[in-house]
């Protein structure tokens, strides 16, 4: 990528990482979408994936400490709000501890993080500490896998109910606003990066820093695939299903 | 851990850290060194342990920026010198350099991390983190799985030679040294945590840290179990081995 992108053609490099290296095309996904999982499999990422949950208003606030524009502060602020709720009880946070709970798995084991892979943590943190220490564009354009979540969720919320007699639509509750909150929050990554990745350096980056976070959601996958698929891989202090 | 314990008893309960998740029980240790491993498992192991490797002297650098005492600086500062060498073409890290270039892979590439798991990456750079940002304490007792390490470094020299006609004693140069290295420093450390964990809680994060340590080195075969053992988990952008 030497030469300078056009906004569109940026956009369409964006969208080409994510053909080939969004989670939604790991073995993981697919058998959790295709029924194929046991309930002990889904539980565990349930308690893996609220890890990744728990960060997000934390990586957001990393963010927004970092930008020196009010306007774009109060817009990345709308993030907070969604996770952490306006009030007790309301939020994405809150909806994804429901979620674990509906699967069967204790609430304050799940908040407490109790029996979470090691691979699961080191992603989430690695994310955290990009947005952290990166360049702001960078960081910005790490959120643009949120291009894509609205297809994952659809596929995830249809596959789940219809296979998995443990998971009702109350469970699923999160994802129900989720894809209209991406949407809009897409919106306003993708006018910021189109507007600052303005070299082919730049550029570069930015598509660099989406498939680093492709890479984060890949490899929680693989830590749970490893994990919890075949017999004999549990690594040590992660959680143990019961026998189903 | 609520009561103090002696430094006796502390010692104890770190070699039991170690017999429950030191890396030397994970399957992919036991394949490596009973020689059920295929040249391109080799390789893949070698690539992504050199990332390892390579951050080691700047994990230490991070340790030594973090110490307001001389004498402890030079001590720690021994480690420096082993990986990086007292002048160019020394030290550990060229001769891990050289342990990949000797099982057939490109030392250029080896040297650009090219197609490392992400999973490697996360584990490595978490420990970095660690190091960084934990207490003085907890990032000295996080060096630790030294105490365990000279078992491993026979089994998988006697292992890999045993096994695998493409190795040698002078691809495996680099763990010749390390046993006695890893025994000074391992004093070093064990009587820094020793004198300054004085209560419960210190005890009880120096123990923390090696177990987190532990995980850091597991996580790291997990990766490379799941994307190299079974066929159809590599996930994108990871090195490919030749078909042999």
């Amino acid at each position: 990528m030497t030469t300078l992108l056009s906004p569109d053609e940026l956009h369409q490099r964006l969208l080409s990482v994510g053909a080939e290296r969004y989670h939604d095309k790991h073995p993981f996904h697919r058998r959790l979408h295709e029924g194929r999982c046991s309930r002990g499999q889904v539980q565990a990422w349930a308690l893996n994936r609220f890890y990744y949950q728990a960060h997000i208003p934390v990586k957001d606030a990393a963010l927004i400490a970092r930008m020196d524009d009010s306007a774009l502060r109060r817009a990345w602020r709308q993030r907070l709000i969604d996770h952490d709720g306006a009030e007790a009880g309301d939020g994405g946070v809150e909806r994804w501890l429901r979620l674990a709970e509906g699967v069967g798995l204790d609430r304050g084991d799940v908040a407490a993080h109790r029996g979470v892979l090691a691979g699961t943590k080191f992603a989430v943190e690695a994310y955290v500490h990009f947005v952290s220490e990166r360049s702001l564009l960078e960081a910005i354009a790490s959120s643009l896998t949120e291009l894509f979540s609205p297809a994952i969720i659809q596929n995830r919320v249809q596959g789940m109910l219809a296979h998995y007699d443990f998971v009702s639509t109350e469970t699923l509750a999160y994802f129900t606003a989720r894809p209209s909150q991406a949407k809009r929050d897409v919106e306003v990554a993708l006018d910021y990066v189109t507007r600052n990745a303005r070299t082919p350096d730049q550029q570069q980056a930015v598509v660099a820093a989406l498939v680093f976070k492709c890479d984060v959601l890949w490899s929680m996958l693989d830590a749970l695939h490893y994990a919890y698929v075949e017999p004999g891989n549990l690594p040590p202090g992660a959680f143990i299903p019961e026998a189903s």
